[in-house]
């Protein structure tokens, strides 16, 4: 463990992560997804670009599903989502595989899998490029995959009525939600974030089906802090610290 | 006038609207599009499907925009439209023609109007039909035309740049926003109707922009009523009821 390192306690099963700020650290958008996301008792779910492996962590401490895939591009989170695995004894229920999301149904095979996730980056190209980091540049804007990538490779991996999860920023919506009927993912259920309840959205939720019918249900605001800046009870019920 | 018919008032620019209950009376859906749709001053409008007429003349009212037209099929909702625009003395601003909105841009000429409105039948098709008065189907249901026949007329009917506002049911949102961007309006702003916070949306309402470029702006959530049943301030201020 080198000494930029941390691991952070995921307040759910003692689960733990290995995380590295050089890296990319996990966000609420992990945490919300991972609640948003529905995986039965004998399905499989992969991740595609998994990062330090939060998300197969949190739906294997959630749910009941059988076994969790990561796929990630970058050698370093690959191996810190390994070392997290092996710290919490996982190693039988989640499995982290180094690979392109662009070539992701090629590694896995089409149909191979009961549900999908992801929180790919939000930033087209390198629209707004900041960061000197090229790890955390990856991780947010569409340098090695695009929002179409993305789409594509989950229909493909899917089973026929398998589910997709995403989650984005709400300004791509209408591209989302294009791409996914595009791609025969048809949009079943949506959830809007917003940071407080007369702001507008951050984030936007997503589940769509593979060969679904139209009709999308749009879930009730999920709003993030009261007006005097605490969490607001929903949110904590999300992060578990409420029952 | 009839003895079914009634006369209400606007409570804006003392404009009053005839309105009969065997025909369609407006809802809380045209208050809150004329509100969203912005006309500028030397732009023409075009409402496709207007009905008594509400949206020509809430707009009328509301917005400084040059001249406002309103397409409709029902001949008795014709009639109540223009017996509203003389009484309100808006000869000059307001038009009600009879036609079919499928032929729209045939009847007024492509790239003809800055802004198209429509607050279209929500239904698909004959599903859930249960009025047993024909002009409410007509008015509700997709019986004369569809969501696809009001976004494609509406293309053709605008100016590039021009904008296209419409209301409808969040459940169609992946069919409206693919089926806008198919016919080169972009979706640039959403807002969200939720009746209370804690509840799904029932309608929302969205502008597009002929040729315009991707990047939708989602707006904070609009929420109707307060948790002991009354208005919210914001949507008082909407109905022009408080400053």
């Amino acid at each position: 463990m080198n000494n930029q390192e941390r691991i952070d306690d995921l307040q759910i099963k003692g689960y733990k992560i290995i995380q590295n700020p050089q890296l990319f650290c996990f966000g609420m958008d992990a945490v919300l997804l991972s609640a948003f996301a529905r995986v039965g008792e004998a399905e499989t779910a992969l991740d595609l670009g998994c990062g330090n492996g939060i998300i197969p962590l949190l739906l294997a401490a959630k749910t009941k599903g059988q076994h969790f895939t990561g796929l990630e591009i970058q050698e370093e989170s690959v191996n810190l989502a390994k070392r997290s695995i092996a710290l919490n004894g996982l190693e039988d229920k989640i499995q982290v595989i180094k690979g392109d999301i662009k070539e992701a149904s090629t590694i896995f095979g089409a149909s191979s899998f009961s549900v999908i996730t992801s929180n790919p980056p939000y930033m087209i190209g390198a629209h707004g490029l900041t960061s000197d980091k090229e790890a955390l540049n990856i991780a947010r804007h569409e340098v090695l995959c695009t929002l179409s990538d993305v789409i594509r490779e989950g229909s493909r991996l899917l089973k026929e009525k398998g589910r997709f999860y995403m989650v984005h920023r709400p300004f791509r919506l209408p591209e989302i939600l294009a791409e996914m009927q595009k791609q025969r993912i048809e949009p079943k259920r949506m959830r809007l974030v917003y940071p407080y309840v007369h702001k507008e959205p951050n984030m936007v939720l997503i589940e769509g089906v593979k060969g679904g019918r139209p009709r999308m249900q749009v879930e009730p605001p999920l709003i993030v802090y009261e007006e005097n800046g605490n969490y607001t009870k929903e949110l904590l019920k999300l992060y578990g610290e409420v029952e």
